[in-house]
């Protein structure tokens, strides 16, 4: 069988570094949200390019499917093998392999998590900004085209990858972009993989922009009498044209389970965190502005910090909510939504979403990178009662269709996965078919990650 | 005959706005640099998307060429009807369809030129900052993925488009992106078309991220004793984190041209032109900042200025700059030259292209926009001598080699179109041959824009 005689020449390929057991099948068959388990034929740990060269090789010749594996926290089951097949696990290849703090850019292996990355950076008063709130992989977040807190200042992978080393289903290996700051060089086949969720190609390196770590940095917290002014104020700050590094929204639902969670004591309300980047004196102007403004809309005083323990407490928090709002309900499972809109649909898009979700009984926090129209609810539901699946998913839907309605996306950070690719074809109309087309010309076999992102083929 | 065919329909669906006069075939079949005119077999003028639609379709039928026109200013031949066929000019699409002041952005028609957008929201405090020298259609500046000098601040198209309505090569019509700031639903279809030079589709409507109009603006010029302290003047700048909204290096021989052209008074050295955005403070100080960085490298005093008039002055110098170097040798043609390379290389790069110039006898002004590591040198040559093309091509050639060989681009912002091809096979090995399969997958009859951009096919 096609499957047995892969497994044979990448036990050839790779020798002990082709995982067959029960348990390392199991740990990469399985999501962080509610898709049911799907292990894999195979693991493989590739140390080199042509390691991965060789791999899709092999898989090719068999037809069998290839699925890359980075930290594995994507949400909407990206990395399932759906149809069987071999991951490839990215861990082994994890080296920085080329600080250039001149150039303010980094060469690195897509198994590079974005903490371990920063760490490596510390000395060079340089920092990669795309921070989701899982310790994600700097490959794996190429290929959602992650975004994070910081996106509404630096923007998201999409902004951030200068260029990619890529292996084809085909086996052969390509370099997208240079290192210069922009070219016009051609179809920019560099963000035509980002966001491609291995369905076009195995990422074996990155070439990532850095920024310079501010002189001076302020953040803070404060609570809202409700959602509407907690929004209205976001959508002032930005027409303000106040330069906010980080702008997060924690509904009163997160806020208790931050409390419950991180023992913290934040009332029950809506809240906004915010950081500003600057100079010593423009970043505690930009917070007393933006004091002002909370003020008007009836927050609780702005308490703002430039003292580096208590922005780490905060964002570690905000890192955590998905964890926090998880505990929340002991034993659950959650479907993640994440719907993104122009600014000022915001509040209507989060309002209704309260409302639908209230009515619906399933518990659902929301908190979202606001600054950015994009927010999450997080859908708690019992794994062992099927009609809870079955309302949290009529509920997503009703989000992505709102999205859709108010010029937004299904999703602004996420990705597509198995999960989304129900709102496809209203998202893109045709242009979802151009997406297979394309899918077709890169992999005309159909075995990088099937089952993903584009429309099913029969 | 099938062209004859494709005319009739043409007309039928046109009417007058089908040209086939010879003035109008001539003024679609020259470039603006040194390639021989190919005038096209009819133009043209369609006013609606369904227009664009019907032409895609009948010249699929027939198998007819078609080619967008936009103002016509790209520089490596992108619009010549190489095989013939119809040039579809937008310049009757141009209306701004809807801005959106509240979310910043703004929805148009292909044809609306740059500056037009600008004058359309003035009033509304926000601006689109893409600014090629010339006055193109955004249409065009999507095409070619163009940036010009506020690029180092606010980006290419790249960064400023967020999505397209585009006719394919079979007529189908699909909308890419949305309203939302960023998205993870599916391939970057946005990405790909951008710079894509027309070979893949028509662009028939575009929606653009709009900035607000700094606070406050300064902005000023200085001389240097000699490049390289120019450029280690942008370097430390960059480097210090100073937010430059623009920096742009002209040489000697510029100054000379622009002092020939303009009756301005710059002294016979290598200048640059800057500007800073920001609050009244911040904008003074950077000002004050830049000036002390450029006094070490030994520049002339840095005469700033917050008064409108002089900025409008400087950067209106800047934009024709071209003319006025194309002025400066009477009877000139230019083979433009748009390398781009990680700023550390900028030096090098500069003086080896200057010292390769000097050598060659061909004049060769050289300015570009140092803040992104882009830079041009302007190949003047004789019409009437062969020898002086050949030799231009030369120089061009080698200063590809050396952007590649530095880690850069062959072109930073012009684009590939007939000229550039020679070097896509340097530059991005068998990533090249991904692009011929992209183009193929939109676009099997090989009839947008065919002669550009990809690899030939036989
Ligand atoms: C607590 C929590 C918070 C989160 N917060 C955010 C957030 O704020 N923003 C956000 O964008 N996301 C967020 N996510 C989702 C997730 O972290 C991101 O999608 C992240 O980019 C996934 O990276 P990963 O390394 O885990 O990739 P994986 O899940 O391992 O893989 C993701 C996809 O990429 C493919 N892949 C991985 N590596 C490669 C490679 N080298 N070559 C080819 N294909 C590859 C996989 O096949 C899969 O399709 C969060 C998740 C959790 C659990
Ligand atoms: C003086 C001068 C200064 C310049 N400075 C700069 C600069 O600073 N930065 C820079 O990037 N460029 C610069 N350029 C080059 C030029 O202005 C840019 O390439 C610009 O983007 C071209 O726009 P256009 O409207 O003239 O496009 P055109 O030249 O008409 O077309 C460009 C390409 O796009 C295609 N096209 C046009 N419209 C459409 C459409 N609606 N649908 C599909 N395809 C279409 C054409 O077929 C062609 O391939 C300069 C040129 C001159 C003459």
């Amino acid at each position: 069988m096609a499957t047995e005689q892969a497994i044979r020449l990448l036990q050839e390929l790779l020798g002990p570094r082709l995982g067959l057991s029960k348990a390392d099948l199991a740990a990469h068959g399985k999501s962080e949200s509610y898709f049911p388990d799907m292990p894999p034929d195979a693991v493989a740990y590739p140390e080199s390019t042509a390691e991965v060269q060789g791999i899709a090789r092999i898989c090719a010749a068999e037809r069998v499917p290839v699925i890359g594996w980075g930290a594995g926290t994507s949400l909407e089951g990206h990395g399932l093998a759906v149809q069987g097949g071999v991951v490839v696990d990215f861990s082994r290849m994890n080296r920085v392999l080329d600080i250039r703090a001149a150039d303010m850019d980094v060469e690195v292996e897509p198994g590079v998590t974005r903490e371990a990355l920063n760490e490596d950076l510390r000395a060079t008063g340089l920092f990669f900004p795309v921070d989701p709130g899982a310790n994600a992989s700097l490959g794996g977040m190429a290929m959602t085209r992650a975004s994070g807190t910081t996106t509404v200042r630096y923007g998201s992978m999409r902004d951030n990858v200068m260029g990619l080393e890529v292996v084809l289903a085909d086996g052969r290996v390509i370099q997208t972009g240079s290192r210069a700051r922009k070219s016009a060089a051609g179809y920019d086949l560099t963000a035509l993989f980002l966001g491609s969720e291995g369905t076009l190609g195995l990422v074996t390196r990155l070439t990532l922009r850095l920024h310079g770590i501010p002189e001076a940095t302020t953040a803070g917290i404060c609570a809202f009498p409700d959602m509407n002014s907690a929004v209205a104020a976001v959508t002032e700050t930005i027409q303000m044209g106040i330069p906010m590094a980080r702008i997060e929204f924690a509904d009163a639902a997160t806020a208790q389970a931050f409390n419950a969670y991180a023992g913290t004591d934040m009332a029950a309300a809506p809240h906004l965190m915010v950081e500003f980047h600057g100079s010593p004196e423009s970043a505690a102007q930009d917070a007393e502005r933006f004091a002002e403004i909370v003020a008007d809309h009836g927050a609780s005083p702005f308490r703002w910090s430039a003292r580096e323990e208590e922005r780490r407490a905060l964002w570690s928090m905000r890192h955590n909510g998905y964890y926090a709002i998880l505990a929340s309900r002991p034993g659950a499972r959650a479907v993640v939504t994440d719907i993104c809109v122009p600014i000022s649909q915001l509040a209507r898009a989060v309002e209704e979403t309260q409302a639908d979700i209230a009515a619906s009984g399933i518990p659902g926090p929301i908190l979202g990178h606001v600054g950015d129209g994009n927010f999450h609810a997080i859908l708690l539901i019992d794994p062992e009662r099927p009609e809870d699946l079955t309302e949290a998913k009529a509920l997503s839907a009703r989000m992505s269709e709102r999205a859709l309605r108010l010029g937004g996306t299904s999703t602004g950070e996420h990705g597509v996965g198995m999960g989304k690719t129900a709102f496809m074809r209203a998202e893109h109309g045709e242009g979802w078919d151009v997406m297979g087309e394309l899918k077709k010309a890169l992999d005309p076999l159909g075995i990088m990650n099937p089952g993903k992102l584009v429309p099913p083929t029969q």
